[in-house]
């Protein structure tokens, strides 16, 4: 049906009618005082989702121009650093590195299993010259619905001591406790079209006193993703270069609204969503991509029995319910599919996607499992909060 | 009054409701099939737009972001080029340059007067070793309202036989001819909050068939800006890179408009309007900053009379009648206003604007014109068409 189309994709995430509206109004002057007013209104607000006092930076980019600014700002060339590299994601911030010249040894994990924080440990441990200059994290691994154990991560980098660690929390902010003052995250990007939920197009680096350190002797060359640049104007509720003033609008209304929801209450949210998914697609006799203990509270990959094609699924769900689930990436493509449960999502949207997901698999021939199997798991989940 | 302001700034220029709707829909899956289509149909009509069957790529970055594009994927560190440089934006090309070690040699003109293409001409000729690797213009320099004689250099370009010509046609793409396929123009960078009547927040970048020969070759680092992907992309209707889904539909509406306007049309009604805009300051006694020679087709510096402050013309022209004009850059802040008569402005704004200016410096004690002698030359101009 037209104009009915609901998101279940890892982003663009689906966006509230008060976001759109906001959209929708004529732009105004990006040097204007009143345009000043919201950056300033915008920024705190983004501070506060990051748990943080750092400076949290606003890019007309998406996530990947976020997280390049976030790597080439705070290394030179050769220098050398850890990439952990369990899904597409993980892969590209290896090849950002490879692009600019730095250094990257992968660690790497199989698709579907978390990095090991052991290896970046053993790794960490042994640089007793403290050559490794940074570790890249990706947090959530939209590829796969694997989150990465973050927080051990960060614990080997901090009693390492001297290495940055640079966070790709694309399709954690906003929907996985991210808290990078009590961490001491260094470099978090992140993207409008997921948790902030809102449309692509604007991209986020929090970036930490350490990070600025480094950010002094860095030699890697950058104009448009100089992260300091961006500061110096942020300190005056500006961008150095045009910013996208709508976009800009809309995330004031979404951040508003995620401030009256409440952090707590948004990670909850995300928790029972994954958590209902997850029982509802095992009660459904489906497989988990994921295994429960590295599940991504945004986004959970499904692999589906032997005979049943995983585009098949998508394009018939898509074509008798108008829901849209993303395909498998790279070499999971016609393998997987997944259910992006991110953002501006509720429990109707659950338990929808469900109930629909069922009705598709049963359309499709697969009668190994009950209808109503998957949706009854679903509500219990849901029930227990 | 609220939600009743006017812009006249060489960008965000107004936009038209239907592409304010546009951006208000629901966004979809930038990897769909639906979205596809969409990307196939702004392609077609932005190669219309840009007179070429060359590539034209799109990135979510600012007018900045596309220029350093069309710099860093074309060259390599130690290349000589040849930047103009009479405004900000020359500037700030010879900036990038030097932020990625491309050895630029600055051609400058005072701000306010055009480059001269002798200079250009003394330089290409002069290199018989054939080491300049390309010359970067600004087409339209926004911080002056000077348009540079980009055809009568490239021809100079084009008798060089070797270098490239790299053009920054931000305020000029939609508004002022740039025929890149007749002229052969090898890379031309514009952004969406210009001519293309949608707000900021994607940049685009024409690139020609010499320019993907230097491609092959050019070392510096990149990869968000990294043109090849995109065009790799773009051959399949995507984006390498989430772009913004709502931005790309707001810019199908607008690319429509603008060919149910016809391109001749679309360069009448900038030329109809500065000179209106110019006939009018003069009338009114105030001072045109650059010559009517080299007056760009978007937007007019002026300079107020003796005693009469930029700033405060401003602010009383927002004050009293909603209208935003643009303050001077850098060192002409407070010394000049500029008036942006760019994308979606038809005469009635032209007229709006210009009563206005006439109350606005009556209200601050300027008596030297009589009021309505402003108006009555801009309307002399509109009638003549």
């Amino acid at each position: 049906m037209e104009d009915k189309l609901m998101l279940m994709i890892p982003g663009p995430t689906p966006v509230p009618e008060q976001a759109l509206l906001a959209l929708a109004k004529a732009p105004i002057g990006h040097r204007s005082g009143d345009f000043s007013k919201v950056m300033a209104d915008v920024t705190e607000k983004l501070k506060w989702l990051h748990q943080t006092q750092n400076d949290v930076l606003i890019l007309t980019s998406s996530g990947t121009g976020a997280m390049e600014a976030g790597i080439i700002n705070f290394l030179s060339k050769g220098d050398r650093v850890l990439v952990g590299d369990n899904g597409k994601f993980g892969e590209r911030w290896g090849d950002v590195c490879d692009a600019y010249g730095i250094n990257a040894e992968r660690i790497k994990a199989e698709w579907g299993k978390p990095l090991d924080p052991e290896a970046f440990r053993a790794k960490l441990e042994a640089d007793t010259n403290k050559e490794i200059k940074a570790v890249i994290i990706t947090h959530s691994e939209t590829s796969t619905g694997v989150a990465n154990d973050l927080e051990t991560i960060n614990r080997h980098v901090k009693a390492h001591g001297q290495a940055l660690i640079i966070v790709d929390a694309v399709t954690s902010l906003g929907a996985m406790n991210v808290p990078i003052d009590a961490w001491g995250l260094d470099v978090v990007a992140s993207g409008s079209q997921k948790g902030y939920m809102i449309p692509p197009g604007l991209g986020f680096v929090a970036v930490g006193p350490k990070a600025w350190e480094a950010y002094k002797t860095a030699n890697l060359p950058r104009y448009y993703l100089d992260l300091g640049k961006a500061r110096k104007d942020a300190a005056k509720n500006s961008t150095p270069f045009t910013t996208s003033v709508n976009m800009v609008m809309a995330l004031q209304v979404t951040l508003r609204m995620m401030q009256t929801e409440g952090l707590e209450n948004i990670f909850a949210r995300h928790l029972r969503h994954r958590n209902a998914t997850r029982a509802a697609v095992k009660a459904m006799g489906l497989t988990l991509f994921a295994d429960d203990a590295a599940a991504s509270a945004s986004i959970t990959a499904v692999i589906p029995p032997e005979g049943l094609d995983a585009e098949k699924i998508r394009a018939t769900i898509k074509k008798h319910f108008d829901i849209v689930m993303a395909g498998g990436q790279d070499h999971l493509s016609g393998k997987a599919f997944r259910i992006g449960h991110l953002g501006f999502v509720n429990d109707r949207d659950i338990l929808s996607a469900i109930a629909a997901l069922e009705a598709t698999v049963q359309m499709l021939g697969y009668e190994a499992s009950i209808p109503g199997a998957g949706t009854k798991a679903a509500i219990q989940v849901l029930h227990q909060g």
